[in-house]
């Protein structure tokens, strides 16, 4: 019987100034999707672990299921599978843990149907996914799930996917504090509308991001990372957020935001040293304040998803 | 006696998408400054020529002796200098008029005061210039005149500016129709807010052309010219800028936008031969509307002003 294994990694959407454009993906964290033949046609997700049964096995609304859904379609066949999920990133997380799912099904799916289709294809499955799992289709997630790197979302209509330069000695240390905040609430707080002057300023900053990322400059980088449209609002949402990205800074964190919509923060850094400082020095941060955290650190994925052979 | 001419050349500022924060500087138009030395302290501003008599003689009101100003009181000191300018940029046109001269007279005066100052230091004194001639102290026209090249203004507080990289080939055609736009009107016609969703788009936007500058893809380029936060205004006080856009477009612009607060209109192309034909398109239209226009066409100036030798 056919059997199929991927991986997926963990992504930071939004990334400071880049609110809503600017994606990368982390190394080593991520969800894995097995896909088994079945005889009869049809999705099925027959196991999910690691989720504590949060879920739903119903594929009608498993973002795994739906993302292979909309591949098949596509293609217009009905082939028979049956998925299975394990879930290596904490829901709710803001680390991009519905991308991967969908990301490692999609890249499963086409590994299984003997790759009828280019990586890069299978964005738009994917996203279909996230609409069903987040309620808006945004590609901030999945695109570099799938894709790896340091990504761009220019934009939707027509569907614009930039892979930007990736300077190679920049690390990125992820806090994940023990803290739910739902992406709904850290929706809410935004504004609808902003004042041009801040308009200006976070243009300004994603121009000298996008330079600093070409250019290798992390000091450019560095001090192009602050968001003034979502942050403001945000952060007090996220208990901690302004003495620990006064720990990191002091740490050598070139930049600290908020990783999606929270309650999980992404500092980037130059070389893994600082990254495992600037763990250190979080860890520290949310000690003294009594809310536990779980740390990790890790260069830029520049690959995205793969198949895994046994 | 001692004399001293510098040359700087016309800016396009706003550059689309990016709205106050990017500028290029163009080849072989703009203004020239002679210095010469005088025997009582203090600088005079005289002679003026091309501007048919509307510039003001004033030192205090004159942006070359403002600028020149700015720099030796830094400097503490009190030269005797009489200034000659020589107006290549039309007034008021959009193409960085006050700010050429300003650098000019900036490139002059540290040739003659024998180099007090790096070239990137004098950008200061003209900003100063700028707020006396404009009104306000923006740098987007000013820095590409004095460097050269495609330049980022990431923020103002303090003052980084960035070079970026040019592809060789791009090309830019400059439309400056016989008509005049004052920019307090262009200035008031935008909107002090913004619906974030249009600050997401133009950020989006930005960050493509900054990608696209140093992939060197033009196609990259001409999709993320688009300007959804000042043009749509600016556009209708400009006569003929739809009909114009098509025709440029069609004869293969990568995009065309409102120089400045225009109402000169500049197109990007790649290559010499797509600008000449860019440059015949626009005449066309121009003459059924029954508007004059002066058109130039020229690659990106890389170097921005010099000193001219004799």
């Amino acid at each position: 019987m056919k059997t199929v294994k991927a991986f997926a990694p963990a992504t930071v959407a939004n990334v400071s100034c880049g609110f809503d454009i600017l994606g990368f993906a982390i190394e080593g964290m991520g969800d894995i999707v097995q896909l088994n033949e079945k005889e009869s046609p049809g999705l099925e997700v027959s196991s999910i672990s690691g989720d504590d049964g949060k879920l739903p096995l119903d594929a009608a609304k498993n973002t795994c299921a739906v993302a292979i859904q909309a591949m098949v379609e596509d293609l217009g066949i009905n082939p028979g599978i049956s998925i299975q999920l394990e879930k290596g990133l904490p829901l709710g997380s803001g680390m991009g843990s519905s991308a991967a799912s969908a990301v490692a099904a999609l890249i499963a799916a086409n590994e299984f149907l003997s790759s009828p289709y280019e990586k890069k294809d299978l964005l738009p499955f994917a996203i279909a996914a996230e609409k069903i799992a987040c309620g808006a289709g945004h590609a901030d997630n999945v695109a570099p799930s799938l894709l790896g790197g340091f990504v761009l979302i220019r934009d939707y209509h027509p569907l614009d996917v930039i892979k930007l330069n990736v300077p190679q000695d920049l690390y990125c240390t992820l806090l994940h504090p023990h803290f739910e905040l739902k992406t709904a609430d850290s929706r809410s707080v935004l504004r609808e509308a902003i004042p041009l002057k801040h308009a200006t300023i976070q243009s300004g900053n994603v121009a000298g991001l996008i330079a600093g990322l070409y250019e290798e400059d992390y000091e450019l980088i560095s001090r192009s990372l602050r968001d003034v449209i979502a942050e403001p609002y945000r952060a007090v949402l996220i208990p901690g957020f302004y003495e620990v990205r006064e720990a990191v800074k002091g740490a050598g964190a070139l930049g600290m935001g908020i990783s999606g919509s929270g309650p999980t923060l992404f500092c980037l850094s130059k070389g893994k040293e600082k990254a495992i400082q600037i763990a250190k020095a979080a860890e520290e941060v949310y000690q003294s304040i009594g809310l536990g955290v779980d740390v990790y650190f890790s260069a830029i994925n520049t690959d995205g998803g793969y198949v895994l052979t046994e």
